[in-house]
């Protein structure tokens, strides 16, 4: 059975969007896995894999990471059905999953910072304050302060979302790699913070709802 | 014959990105057109089509306006070669279509706003300033005095494209609708500004060219 090294944070909590990405296509292509918690500072684990962020998957003597290379890697095993299913679109899953970790991950970061902080092992604090205070150019309570200030800016990008499903059940039409790509990191924000993402009566809260459907989750 | 209606700048310059969308479908399918210049004061001209903004075409009795409703259009009217060439193509076309014009332009308008007030018809430059220096809420002086602070986000979004081009020759494996759309905003910039938009040796320069010899322009 697939071994996926999932992060975890406090209280086992599952919040890597990257992680959730890969579960979300296990779980659509009905593929049984079993998980292996890893916290940032465990990295030591992910030795075996010849670099050092998760996911990592191991399929028998096979050890896959990247979730997209991994979202790849499970297409070829098993065809049906398929996260890339037409001429072209696994191009343009390619080019959506660079949308979501640019656009929308820079402007979820500085609004859900101290959420996330909050949220993971306490003995990985010290490694996420240090990475990302560097990132970010300031501290983490600065950035927290700055809350009320970047929420326009996801909001712009989560309407951006909501207008390119409206009138669509999925992003691309037919579901793709691109819905898991995004179900991850909504799964991430979600698992760590009480804030609504969605307007109740939005396209992107139908589709929410309408993934978690399919994908038994 | 197809009648375009196609904004014009100062000394005919042709340089509105969304007519030059319709161009590069035209060109593509082989469709002659011919082209009626309008101006952004000539918008009473438009009156037929019952809104005021270019591109508008005539096709016979039919009046059809909007970039992205004329793609499909066309596409309906003559089917090869398509633009939407494979199943859920149209839907990430069209996303790649709002990503254009929202993170695409909205980081080139600062950097050459003063490049486009110097190239459109000196009969425009009331409508353009006012329209302008409501939406960035300061005057095309101010805004032009902060372009070398607004290049780097502007660079950062093309190395995106570049990066999503990495290996490929169009922005889905195949030539679709996605690279007409980015090739007319490009127009766009280069037919006002000789500031070079691309290293010489990037994906996108020789996207670039590549686009250019398809099309035939």
């Amino acid at each position: 059975m697939i071994e996926l090294y999932d992060l975890v944070g406090a209280k086992d909590l599952r919040f890597s969007p990257y992680c959730w990405r890969t579960k979300a296509v296990l779980a659509y292509k009905n593929i049984p896995y079993t998980t292996v918690p890893i916290r940032f500072s465990d990295k030591d684990k992910l030795t075996f894999s010849g670099q050092d962020r998760v996911p990592v998957i191991k399929d028998g003597d096979r050890v896959v990471y990247d979730s997209w290379t991994i979202a790849g890697y499970l297409e070829d095993q098993q065809r049906e059905p398929r996260i890339f299913p037409s001429l072209g679109l696994k191009e343009a899953c390619r080019f959506f999953n660079l949308y979501v970790d640019r656009t929308l991950h820079l402007a979820c970061l500085p609004v859900f910072v101290s959420d996330i902080f909050a949220k993971i092992d306490p003995a990985d604090r010290d490694y996420f304050r240090t990475s990302r205070e560097a990132r970010f150019g300031m501290t983490l309570e600065a950035l927290a302060a700055k809350r009320a200030e970047n929420r326009p800016k996801l909001r712009a990008v989560l309407t951006d979302l909501d207008a390119t499903l409206a009138g669509q059940d999925y992003f691309f039409g037919v579901l793709s790699y691109a819905d898991l790509c995004l179900f991850g990191s909504f799964k991430w924000i979600t698992a760590v913070s009480d804030e609504p993402l969605f307007d109740a009566t939005s396209a992107l809260q139908t589709w929410w709802g309408r993934m978690h459907e399919r994908l038994g989750m």
